[in-house]
């Protein structure tokens, strides 16, 4: 930035997860506990990088009803990692009743005298994890309604979504966070090519405050309007976090039309055996300070890694005239997948294996 | 008692109530709430009433795997009504590791510093709600894990079971609180028979502990041995609170061959349509002063109340050899059933309604 760096007390530090996907594949015997151990990294990353807030961008459950089990390790683990002593040195400053108010305590945790929480977590719903049943609710509001997180973005008037910031201060930065969670991606289109969607800002010195928008829909094109085009996203925008895309794409890429940047975390378990789950798994360490910021990468340790590699047959010294060339290209494969898999075990194996 | 009132600060106040049934008939239109809104009804008379700890027979929910909203609303209810600045008066002296061993923050919530516990909840678990699945769990669990009940009383190895009370103080009362989750009763009958269940005591002045024993089985006999005899507890024993059957007994028998009380609660929601449940249904208000008690019995005001009546047609002026006896004796059941269902209804209406 070529200025001096700003003092501590003026920067908020944001931890950046997104589909966590909790008790994905819980009954695996040998993958069944890699989501819960990666949510055990990512809680302990944020403790000892010491951060303001942390930040998940929906899907933090697998299954819109998650295993008892699962809900449990949750709880858990945020009791574990998000309560203590630690001040939490954010004002926050809009009317929580609006920002929450479809949750039973409609504020924020740190702020209820009866808990002591020491790194509070916002989150949205993802598509997995959102709202159905009685009571239209879904997994976050039973971590809300216990104060373990902060679940925001929740909206039930699908013609006339508002979507009104979670306004925050720290020292000289001032952090407007919107949410909007996962709405059916053609729906969504509809709703803003009809004008239905905005996003409330506020009334005095609108232009001091770091806007972030975290929102939890397609990003790539699904045909024609299965998919939430970044254009249709506010321009004072300064940052996006796009959760629901499972691949690593963290480093903030420049949308020059709208000009804000974009940050999608990516999954911290793979979900599906493709070449965007094989991109190795990070978190972003996130400092704001007034209208600028910093987005770092933070590798997670504990992800169980996919490798993906093309065999080209040309290119190996087997013999196309062999009379058992289809038994020689069978060994072949067979033993370069091996190899894969003896990597992947190895690389796995050295890395922190937290317990749950 | 002849003796002078004791002090305050030497009496142990404990409310009592049991199966209530959370989720019951939940998606009734009429009975929906009813579970609930009973619930808060106990918790707000703990409050009003200032008692020192709640202790629950189980079942506290109706179904193994409640609904989201079920969990929601419990979660909810204990919240608001069992945090907050009260002081807790009770010091606990018992291994808690011990006592807690089952549960992922081994001891009682309001020692927990992260947590402002204004009244502690007690509980073992029921049929309705017993540990089953991965890990073991049950609902209490999750009411455990995020520090809004003491859940305890479960146990794993059924060849040996040792009980080890929860020992509490106040003042000059000293608490001896034995537990034991629901088990099938077969099985628990075996157990006893074998001498596979033990109950310990503490080693220091165990005549001075007021012995205080709950249980959910079947305490009316099913069977040769589908029940928990009365005689297979411990004699030692002071009182014991039997959860399970759903007519409220609530004022304490005499079992003079064991020579300790026994108080049924009762549900605080009828399940089923049968004469126990008819029953006013009341919890109860347990003081204990060093090795004497006092349980009085709180009627609740929100219970949907059951009308049973015999109709001896014999007693009517229905005349038998009326051509058209049979419609006569129709219209005169329904007659009287309506006027039950109006009985009930200007009852229910009458009495407070708490909001959800
Ligand atoms: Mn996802
Ligand atoms: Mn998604
Ligand atoms: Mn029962
Ligand atoms: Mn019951």
């Amino acid at each position: 930035m070529g200025e001096p760096e700003p003092s501590e007390e003026d920067v908020m530090k944001v931890l950046i997860a997104t589909d966590c996907h909790l008790g994905y594949a819980e009954r695996d015997a040998v993958r069944g506990n890699d989501s819960f151990v990666t949510f055990e990294e990512i809680l302990s990353t944020a403790n000892t990088e010491n951060v303001d807030i942390i930040l998940l961008g929906g899907d933090l459950f697998h299954d819109n009803k998650p295993s008892r089990k699962t809900l449990h390790t949750c709880m858990q683990l945020l009791r574990k990692y998000c309560m203590g002593d630690k001040p939490v040195n954010i004002e926050f400053l809009s009317d929580q009743s609006e920002n929450f108010k479809y949750n039973s305590f409609p504020f924020v945790n740190y702020e209820d005298p009866n808990l002591n929480i020491s790194t509070p977590v916002f989150s949205i719903h993802g598509n997995h994890d959102d709202p159905a049943g009685q009571g239209n609710l879904c997994s976050l509001d039973l971590l809300s309604v216990s104060g373990l997180i902060n679940y925001f973005g929740k909206c039930t008037d699908l013609d006339n979504v508002k979507i009104s910031p979670l306004l925050m201060q720290k020292g000289e930065t001032k952090l407007a966070l919107y949410g909007l969670g996962s709405i059916r991606d053609e729906r969504l289109h509809r709703m803003f090519r009809e004008g239905k969607v905005s996003m409330l800002r506020p009334r005095e010195d609108s232009e001091t405050w770091f806007n972030l928008f975290v929102v939890h829909q397609n990003r790539s094109r699904h045909g024609l309007t299965n998919y939430l085009p970044e254009q249709f996203l506010d321009d004072f925008l300064d940052l996006v976090i796009w959760g629901h895309e499972h691949e690593c794409r963290i480093k903030p890429e420049w949308n020059g039309q709208q000009n804000f940047y974009v940050c999608q975390p990516g999954s911290s378990v793979a979900t599906s055996l493709c070449p965007g789950e094989a991109v190795p798994k990070c978190i972003g360490m996130l400092n704001i300070y007034k209208k600028s910021f910093k987005l770092s990468k933070i590798p997670l340790q504990t992800v169980r890694q996919f490798y993906i590699e093309d065999i080209v047959l040309s290119e190996t010294s087997l013999n196309p005239e062999d009379p058992d060339i289809a038994e020689r290209v069978l060994e072949y494969c067979c033993e370069r997948v091996e190899n894969l898999i003896d990597k992947a075990v190895s690389d796995h194996t050295g890395n922190i294996q937290l317990q749950v």
